[in-house]
């Protein structure tokens, strides 16, 4: 369904090629000033065109917000907003008509729903992600006043990875470069590889990596919905995600027990680990450290290559794409990854609210 | 919060060392004969006791259901059941009542609720999981009958790992080792590396491969139910898990467009994929090939050596475990990880069902 | 909350004085024609400024669709939808800044969230309602494909009413007056009544009553989605309605067992009762017989008159409202109460057919 | 669905002559002493067998509680409970294994789940209702510790009602007599017509008044979980209600807005209002006064009289009932009505609480 968050909640709609993305964010506390600047900021850090390295699609992406606000505040009623389309391009698709593509949503949105919504991959398309920008900058908004912060960056691209854990770079510095790697020369060779596919005209994947600090103990409802469950339901649900790992992840499996348990201690008089591969998360509840985790995406499937694959009429059929495409979605992803988990931790938080104790 | 899916429910409740476990399964369909050797079995295979690799702890896990089946048949109408809990030891606990577990539960369920259920991790024990196996091996009932099969199988222990992709084994191999890992050579290897940590009062984690197989294109509901995003929730939702990944998954980041893009070809007069990176669902919709994926257990936290931890006074102190423990859970983790897989898939059936055309 | 539904699912989005008013519909099924002109017409039986009775508000009232429709079709994704204020008016409503009206949700709104949006009661206006009639009017496309037809009509206006049940009548009658009411000489009288209202700056209530013919034995959702109890929530979700029941309603509890019961019989060769003191519901679940109820609407509460009140300083004032108000809603929220009906019927058929056997 | 509540949730399960009824209550705060006294007198207040003027059949119904408590405190966890049946004498419905009693669920159940539960009404029996008065208790002492009270009573049997509203009488009589109306001496006349009933084989039906009071401003969540909408839900959920109406209800559908408006004023330096028409909720928030209602219970259906009806084969037949039966459920509801409005109080409290103001 259309609708992700039990007490923040956004609801999306909108095709890439349709009349605009948009959205109703419901459940949003009152009185919290929406700053029209950042929100916009967090749109255009997804947006195309905005370098040399992602599709040159043109589109203004600015968001309209169609109610509850009031005096430039929330109040406390459904939010709406919409992001109009512009740079259509619908003819680009035309050869789309009767295609299945490779590796996309074709075969199965119409196996599904016996509709063939060409334009541009229509429901399926990631331009659907811009919905969730915009929630997820209103829940940044809202987290910040809490103290907490959300930062992700692009930690591998292709073949070409950051050797280090997030402690170690000055992650701040991700912004700076198109890749939005914290590391400016791996960054560099980052974008040459993304230029080197493109040219190609093949594509590639790569990881994020998110870190959420000021979170403190006690966010997470087990013990269906244990926060690293919320988290991993809201990344595979982002397009092109292929995996999810959290603190230790995939490489914990291989240590023993005793090489990774995360022993507690007194740190400035409180409850604290001395190390962290539990990534902040025990039981399903935050325990005061820093939550992180890795997102992998695999490589973009429109490829400007000849490849097999059928049509409507269940008939073997060869396909190239033409048009505007990522060779590599990382970079515009990056923000997605943040906006889907502000989401979740601003949900985990009125929901933990709703029961804190004392009562009163 | 406890209740997992949506029109097949399962609300689940109990603690490790309390009554029992149990649950109620909201939404079953009707007319479902309950196969009870069946659904023993299924508890049978995640039983602690059940080899020399597993926790000694004696438990007959037998279940009681006590609604919602009349003459051996559901009636549509909610089946609850508990697993009663026999051979409790909770003095083996007694030494927790002020101490935090390193790397457990017991300081973020403390944080949360303000409450120290030291009795063998109260909730967070993974002997939740029984009640998700008995909701499983209905769903699975059901879904026999729809032609779709789920097979689980430890493919990693710590360093030792099946170097092959599912299709390769035998998996009805699986079952006829303690280990559950359909190549009897690795499985001895697996258990023999098991059998070490346990001697060394040291533990051990790895991963599980899980295939659904016959699941027909049209189930999943884009864009924030997609199949995958339901399916990493319901694995992160398993104690200990730390990552997921399906199809292709973290491998594929590292790949070009051009290596893994799965070519659509006509097979037997159906559509079909030559390759299957895709690992079955593409835009979070089945496509007919089979589902699969990994998921990574971490090391069991439990470990029979002194660790630093600290207690409910904000003291440092030492900790050591006693009593009988994993010191590996994956081999009774596989009907756990399969239960889970059966619950999302007959869910996403009924989801399908409830829309799919023509109307009538 | 401002989602209503759990397959068939309305999130509704908009204020009286805000840009517009408008809503995402979730979980449609795929295919349906939209028959642009029906569901124009419906918005357009509850617009203000159709008759002579009803508030001289002028608005167009023409809905707009942003998404989820390809072709005339919808395509089984997020149907986004709004329908832009025009005639706002605003500043009739500059004396209302810092006025709690009485029988009015000013007071409560501005307790619960801190905001005084004063412009026409924001979101508490039942201008929201529009939202549910476009959401209404695309389930009862579907109802009709399955034979099942609703209508409801204004049976009492303040003290006139009319004396028999809704058999008695042709209903189709009623949408040849303003007043919505299918015996002509009642209706006429209302009419007067409502100008004699009108005209005494008062207001006046009533009662709306609604029937839904060709629904099939065994839709609703015990134990607590009950059919009625669905409807309930439906009904009193709407503005100003204080009351509901359905079959033989309040009137059926000064009666006898042996009076009401309704005693079963086969007609046509199939099973069906000889009264239907029942309504159409039995145990939760529809029985194939006529649904019918009740709903009691309020008078007004926006009177032309001085009345006692206070402000947002917490002083007592006076207040006497000015602009342009219905003196009585009934003939207005007929389509209301027929859109809310069909979004629980259609959300209830496709909850039947999650699990109707057989499975397959 | 058989869960109600969104952050209170009870999730019920059970058969009339099954093993037994309960539930799983989920969301319940943490640290709440349970008085077992208390819930088992609450219990008691709708058991069979407590008066003459109820079904004589014999059930303890003490709650066992399964789970969530620990040392005498919830936990936040889900608190699961059963109540077993004993006194079930199945072979009383021997006689009912194809046929559908008049104006029970029989027939419906049969339509929908394609099963015939025949004993006592298997899950549509009233006996269900005991798990809500379990969710409900727990409600009211956590409500109680808020401020909030819960009043219920019958205010009319048959024809024969109390002719003034709540606050004319001393609500605390009602539990003095077995009618639960609180004027000694129309209890009387209640209770002969409920013994003349019962000596004929009919029965009759009534009126309930529940009274809420104590909930301060706030409360309720717009526009489709008006509080007035989630309490008409949670009332036309029990078994044989017919209708709902709040404050002035339907009468007031008959009145003139300048007769029935609830004018604000300042008491003791809050906002109040003169008159409360509205029954303490505007635009479906509480605003402080006292939230009321009344509920209509249609007459029991079970005749131990000569009835029309119709079996499983479709063929006419006569039925008469035997065994043990209610000729009036009224005063038994009343616990189950003040149970639902303490489960939908503390609900809309915690989601309150959720976003309340300043966020913390």
């Amino acid at each position: 369904m259309n609708t992700f968050g039990q007490l923040y909640r956004l609801t999306s709609f909108g095709e890439s090629h349709g009349k605009g993305i948009g959205g109703i964010i419901d459940g949003c506390p009152s009185g919290v000033e929406l700053d029209m600047n950042f929100i916009q900021h967090e749109l255009n850090r997804r947006k195309p065109g905005q370098s040399k390295l992602v599709t040159p699609r043109k589109e203004a992406d600015e968001v309209e917000f169609l109610s509850g606000v009031f005096e430039g505040k929330t109040t406390g009623t459904p939010i709406a907003f919409i992001i109009w389309n512009s740079d259509q391009h619908s003819s680009d698709y035309d050869n789309l008509r009767e295609i299945f593509r490779p590796s996309h949503a074709d075969y199965t949105y119409f196996s599904k729903y016996g509709v063939r919504d060409h334009r541009g991959g229509g429901r399926s398309s990631a331009r659907e992600t811009i919905a969730r920008c915009v929630a997820g900058a209103i829940a940044k908004l809202i987290l910040k006043q809490l103290g907490v912060s959300i930062t992700a960056y692009t930690s591998q691209v292709g073949p070409i990875s950051l050797p280090l854990g997030y402690q170690h770079y000055n992650l701040a510095l991700a912004e700076e470069n198109a890749v939005r790697c914290p590391d400016p020369e791996t960054a560099e060779s980052m974008a040459a590889f993304i230029r080197e596919m493109k040219s190609e005209g093949d594509t590639t994947g790569g990881v994020i990596t998110c870190v959420a600090q000021g979170v403190p103990a006690g966010w997470g409802e087990p013990v269906f919905d244990k926060l690293q469950a919320q988290l991993a339901n809201a990344m595979l649900g982002i397009n092109a995600v292929k995996g999810f790992e959290y603190g230790g992840g995939f490489d914990m499996t291989k240590c023993r027990g005793s090489q990774i348990n995360d022993e507690f201690c007194i740190k400035d008089g409180k409850v604290s680990t001395k190390s962290n591969n539990s990534g902040g998360i025990q039981g399903g509840i935050s325990n005061g450290e820093d939550i992180y985790f890795r997102v992998a995406f695999k490589p973009v499937a429109t490829l400007l290559r000849n490849q097999s694959t059928v049509n409507i009429h269940n008939e073997e059929t060869l396909f190239k794409a033409r048009g505007r495409h990522d060779a590599c979605v990382l970079p515009r992803a990056v923000p997605i990854v943040e906006a889907m988990t502000a989401i979740v931790l601003l949900d985990n938080y009125l929901m933990y609210r709703a029961r804190k104790r004392p009562l009163d």
